[in-house]
């Protein structure tokens, strides 16, 4: 089972490319506002070291656009010292046009609108500003906040050709960097309103399960609802919504694209233990996972408790450490190379993937 | 999108009735060794609090089938007090055909073996014992331990028909109450193993992805895999293998199923929270998850930060609250109802969903 990427235009969001030929990338949404910026900065270090390539924040007030010129300079000069490329900026914009205005002129690379909540005329301007400033749009819908009429209807074809009817009127105004979204907090309908969408339009499709929950059932929901669509071809850029923090909403989108194949990173295969366990697999397998979360090249590590079929599955990883008693046995290209207690083991296999990265 | 099951055989293990017209059961494992019974006894306690409706279990050697009759009584009584059914035992066994038989004496509804590594001989005395006694045979294989001439092959259809010819064995001794699994760690690999095997054969499955890793890392792979199988309608007993304590398993198991609209039980919306909210989602929907993750009957409950999306989707559940400012609105089938801070939002949310469970 290859995915087979949905066909699509290709957009441009600041420096990067999106749509069918380019990965599918990981975004993720600030939970801090921006005026409370010394939360910010943590929170944009935390995504950039797990590798977050967009970031979307809201704008829901002037006092916020004070903060993006300054958002800009922390991401430039940490990508830098973390020897990354800066994700993009898209300011999430509602009901009022004039903050979509100031958002562009301080230099983001995308808006998120909502066209439904927003004048003619004050839509005519935003398009005109970004296509002076080559600046990517983001239609985004979520069904909780459809109009009266179209949600009353409760019907996926009322919902996809009311985002369509949208996106004409943008076209109309000469406007095609576009990427759409309509999200909605059910993964069944979330399915179903995106497969519609996709054999309707070519722009490139961002996916989301909406109000997802909390990192367990937002994990599920989300693993569940944008797996199915992505093995399906369909989905460009995701994010993952948590009631929990940022980074984790980026660990667990790639996760979704990693078992999927549809990025690379490192994959650990850690066995779920049992009553013949008799080492600590959920910690070192724990620890692993999150020193090497930033890798982006495929590697297999197996953490495996016990001899039924620990070795079995460590041999066919690049490295694997499997319990044989109270020791770990270590394995490289299916070959026992040693053998040593937690620490020694787990010092073992770090220094191993940190050379094959 | 309505989930059509596949038409399948209708087993029995127990007094569970498995396969499609049934509902798709979530099971889970034991991670302590039946001997260190003080701990299994907290371990299964806490599987039986959250709704874990079969048990598997780990018999390496002949002490723990010893342990056998003290684990059934103490589910049966556990059970009792908590008012629920106790579910049935599988023996989970590997090697030494000695303790199937020996496992069946005790009292276990169900075997796992993988007949590949059980003689002819050892195998036909099994099978005698599980006619005799009517009990369940899950045949599960992983395809970390497949013979050397079949894994060399590695192809889907090598492995699926390597299975079938097991299985065959086993019908001609005159047995058909079989439930297959074929686990590989490896998302893409168990959606095409399942999906070969569901048109081949007409047993029940048993679906998990094996070694799936960390909770996060574990619980993406089986939501993705899993999820995907189980919407087009492949799966009947399901197991999410995860590194972690075991309820965690079953918690995540149900989330899979009620994602996809296959069992029901509460659905906690709650947003990811951005620059706009002023109340703590995050901790309330936590609180709600895990206080109510037993209940089996479908109660939609929001969970909102803000204005923008809150009182919408709060709207559309059965109950909700939806921050506004530092205080939360009380929703009740759309209409607001009250407001209060943390505290009094908690209160009343939770009374209401026991009023309606």
């Amino acid at each position: 089972m290859e995915v087979k990427r949905r066909k699509t235009k290709i957009i441009s969001l600041g420096s990067l490319k999106i749509g069918y030929t380019e990965p599918i990338y990981v975004q993720s949404m600030l939970k801090n506002p921006l005026t409370n910026f010394e939360k910010v900065k943590k929170e944009v270090k935390k995504l950039l070291e797990v590798g977050c390539e967009i970031i979307r924040f809201a704008v829901p007030d002037r006092e916020s656009i004070k903060y993006i010129k300054l958002l800009k300079s922390y991401l430039y000069l940490t990508s830098k010292e973390l020897k990354k490329f800066p994700p993009p900026l898209i300011a999430d914009i509602h009901f009022d046009p004039k903050l979509a205005l100031l958002a562009m002129e301080e230099g983001v690379e995308g808006i998120r609108i909502n066209p439904g909540n927003i004048k003619r005329s004050s839509l005519k301007e935003i398009i005109k500003e970004a296509i002076d400033k080559n600046i990517c749009i983001r239609v985004g819908i979520n069904t909780g906040s459809l109009p009266k009429v179209i949600s009353s209807r409760n019907s996926i074809d009322a919902i996809v050709n009311y985002v369509l009817d949208l996106i004409k009127e943008i076209e109309d105004f000469g406007f095609t960097n576009i990427k759409i979204s309509i999200k909605d907090s059910s993964v069944l309908n979330t399915i179903k309103i995106n497969k519609a969408l996709a054999k309707k339009t070519d722009y490139p499709l961002h996916l989301g399960v909406t109000e997802a929950g909390t990192f367990l059932s937002g994990t599920v929901k989300s693993s569940v609802g944008l797996g199915i669509l992505l093995s399906e071809g369909i989905g460009d850029t995701i994010r993952v919504s948590l009631s929990e923090e940022s980074y984790k909403e980026v660990l667990v989108g790639f996760e979704i694209l990693k078992a999927l194949g549809l990025r690379q990173g490192i994959n650990i295969i850690s066995c779920p233990t049992c009553g013949r366990c008799k080492v600590n697999v959920k910690e070192i397998a724990k620890i692993l996972e999150e020193k090497f979360s930033h890798i982006r090249k495929n590697i297999n590590v197996a953490v495996m408790g016990c001899s039924v079929n620990g070795p079995g599955e460590a041999k066919h990883a690049d490295l694997g450490i499997a319990g044989a008693g109270n020791y770990f046995l270590f394995f490289e290209k299916g070959k026992v190379v040693g053998k040593g207690k937690f620490k020694e083991a787990l010092d073992w296999i770090s220094q191993k993937i940190s050379h094959l990265k």
